[in-house]
C-alpha cells in the first residue's frame, strides 16, 4: 500500500509532515509513502533525522497551496503544487490514499472535483468527519465542509458516517443521531424537520432521533449528523472548552503549596486525562464521500498527530469503504 | 420594587421555588415577592419553612403551563395559569418584574404577545440571553428562542446584549461579536455573511468582527450575537461538557487510594473549580426586548438557583434597560 502525503500543507510543514510520515510508516509493515513537495528540503529533512529513504519516494512540486488562496486554485493556477499533484497521483493509480495539512477548502475541492475523478458516483457532496473523543468515540459530520445542504446530502452523510463509523471505529451497527434542538419531531428549522423524517424513513440505518448538544459527550450516538456551520461550532467549541478546562485544572494543582503536594499524587491520572480528551489518538479527519480516502490532517498537527492520521490512512485505505458507500448511495436511489 | 414569581412553573415547583424566591428577598433590603399559583400549596410551604409573609403576597392561579402545552396556550386555553396571570399582573402594574421557571416557549409567548403589552415598540422579536461562566461572563443570545431570524433581527440583539452586558453585568463598552466559522467576513450563510456587514455598518456598538467557537470560553467578546439554533447547541454543548469534565474529574480523584490522598489536598480546590463553572451564580435568563423584565430560570432550579434569579430581577428591574433598548433601536430605525 502506497499513502501520498503532502509534505507542504499545515503549520509545521515540511518538518514535522516528514518526521511525522516516517514515524506512522514504522507501525505499519509495507507501507509505502510518497511525498509530494520541494525535494531538497524533504531530502534534508530525511538525512539530518537519519531516517531511511527506503519505502519513501518524492514527487517534486515548487509551488503549494497557502491558507489565504481560494480554495477552487488546486484545479486552475495551483494545478502543480504539491495538494494537486496529491490529487494527480492519486487519480493515475500512483497511491492508494491522499494524507495533507494544507488547507481544507482546497482538499474538498480537490476530493469533490471531476478533474481528479475521485468522488463517488451518486455523491452529492463529500464531507468531513471529525471524531469528537468522549465518552465514546462520535463521528460528527459534516463538521464544517458544507456550510449549506439538502436533506439529501444529510441522508447521505447519514450513510458515509455509518461506513466510517463501523468499519473504522469498531463501532457495530452503529447509532445515527441528528443534531438538533430539542428530542421532538417538530424540533429545528424546516430543513431539520425535513431531515428528521428522511432519517426515519431509511431501511438501511438505525436512527436514534434528534440528539440535544448536552446528550453528545455523553454517548448519545455514534454517528452525529449536522450541516458544517453547526458542525463546525460544535467540533471547535468542543475542543476550545477542552483547553479552558485543562488550563484551568494547571493552575488549579499549581496555585499553592498544598495543591502542589495533592498534584504530586494525581501526576498521572491528570496526564492521562489530557491524553484521553485529545484529538490526536484519532489521527485526521476523513473526507468521506471518495473513492480513495482523502484524510485532512489538523493544520497544527505536528509529528505525533501525523503519525496517527499515517496509521489510520493505512487502516482507511485496507477497508474499501468506497465501494460500500457507492452501493449503499446506488441503493438509497432506486 | 415588587417582582412577580410563577410558583407552579419548573421541576421543582412549587417547593423549590417558593424557599428560592424567600431566600432571595433576604438578600433584597425592601423587595416584595407577588406569587401566582395554587395558594393552598403556597402558604402550606410558606408555613412549614417558617416563612414570614411580611411582603408576601400570592395571586391564586389553579392551573398551570405544563411542558408539552401549545407555547401559544397562554395566550388561549391557559389565560388563567399561573404564568398567564403573571403577564397579566405585569401589564396592570402590580409588580416590576416576572420571573418564571416553566415553558421557554410560552413565556417568549408572553413577553412577545400584544395581549400582554410589555414588548418594547420596534423590537423584532424577544431574544433570550443566557451568561456563559467562562473566562469572563459572555451574554449568549439568542441562546434558543428564535430558530430562524433576520439579521435585521441579529443587529437588534447586539444592541439588547449591549444594554444587558453593560448595565447588569458591568461591562463597559461590550465588544459585540457574531457566532461563526471563520474569522474572515466572507465566512458562514448568507444570513452571517449580511449580518457581519450590517453590524460592521451600525454606529453606536463595538464589533468585534466573527468569532470561532474554540474562542468562546476564552473572553473573545462580552455579546455573542447568533440564531438560536446555533445559540441552544452553544448553550448546551457547553453545558454538557462542564458535566463531562466534572464528571471524569470525579472519577479520576476517586480511582485509587493515591488519587484519593491528593484528593483530600485538593477538595476545595475542586470544589471552587465545579462552583465556577455552575450556571446559577448568574442566575436565570432575561428576556430581551420587553419593557418590564421578563426572567426564565432553568427548569431544573432548586432554590438556590432560584434565589440567585432573585437577586438578579431586582438589579435587572432597577436597571430600566426598557428606556434604553427603546431609545437605541429607535435610533437605529431612523
Amino acid at each position: 500500500m502506497k499513502l501520498i502525503v503532502d509534505a507542504m500543507g499545515g503549520d509545521h510543514a515540511p518538518e514535522e509532515i516528514v518526521i511525522g510520515a516516517a514515524l506512522g510508516k514504522e507501525n505499519c509493515p509495507g507501507l509505502q509513502i510518497l511525498f509530494t513537495g520541494k525535494e531538497s528540503e524533504i531530502r534534508e529533512i530525511l538525512d539530518a533525522n537519519r531516517i531511511s529513504s527506503q519505502g519513501i519516494e518524492i514527487e517534486p512540486s515548487e509551488t503549494q497551496v497557502e491558507m489565504e488562496d481560494d480554495p477552487l486554485c488546486i484545479l486552475k493556477s495551483k494545478k502543480d503544487s504539491s495538494m494537486a499533484r496529491g490529487f494527480q497521483l492519486l487519480r493515475d493509480g500512483a497511491g492508494d490514499a491522499f494524507l495533507s495539512a494544507g488547507s481544507t477548502g482546497a482538499l474538498l475541492v480537490g476530493a469533490s472535483s471531476r478533474i481528479y475523478k475521485n468522488k463517488i458516483p451518486g455523491v452529492k457532496r463529500c464531507a468531513i468527519g471529525s471524531v469528537l473523543p468522549f465518552q465514546k468515540p462520535c463521528l460528527l459530520l459534516d463538521s464544517g465542509a458544507n456550510i449549506e445542504v439538502t436533506s439529501e446530502e444529510l441522508c447521505q452523510f447519514a450513510l458515509m458516517g455509518k461506513a466510517y463509523a463501523e468499519d473504522i471505529l469498531g463501532v457495530k451497527n452503529a447509532r445515527i443521531g441528528l443534531v438538533n434542538n430539542g428530542a421532538e419531531e417538530t424540533k429545528g428549522t424546516p430543513l431539520y424537520v425535513e431531515t428528521h423524517q428522511a432519517l426515519k424513513a431509511m431501511a438501511g440505518i438505525r436512527f436514534v432521533g434528534n440528539v440535544e448538544a448536552r446528550e453528545i459527550p455523553f454517548g448519545a450516538c455514534d454517528v452525529l449528523v449536522c450541516d458544517g456551520f453547526s458542525g463546525n461550532l460544535i467540533l471547535k467549541l468542543a475542543e476550545g472548552m477542552g483547553k479552558f478546562f485543562s488550563a484551568t485544572l494547571k493552575e488549579m494543582l499549581l496555585s499553592d503549596l498544598k495543591s502542589k503536594l495533592g498534584a504530586l499524587f494525581l501526576k498521572k491520572k491528570v496526564l492521562a486525562f489530557r491524553e484521553n480528551f485529545s484529538y490526536e489518538k484519532y489521527g485526521g479527519a476523513p473526507l468521506l464521500g471518495t473513492r480513495k480516502p482523502v484524510i485532512k490532517a489538523h493544520g497544527s498537527s505536528k509529528r505525533s498527530a501525523i503519525a496517527s492520521a499515517v496509521v489510520q490512512a493505512e487502516r482507511f485505505s485496507r477497508a474499501d469503504l468506497g465501494e460500500k458507500i457507492e452501493s449503499w448511495i446506488g441503493k438509497e436511489q432506486e
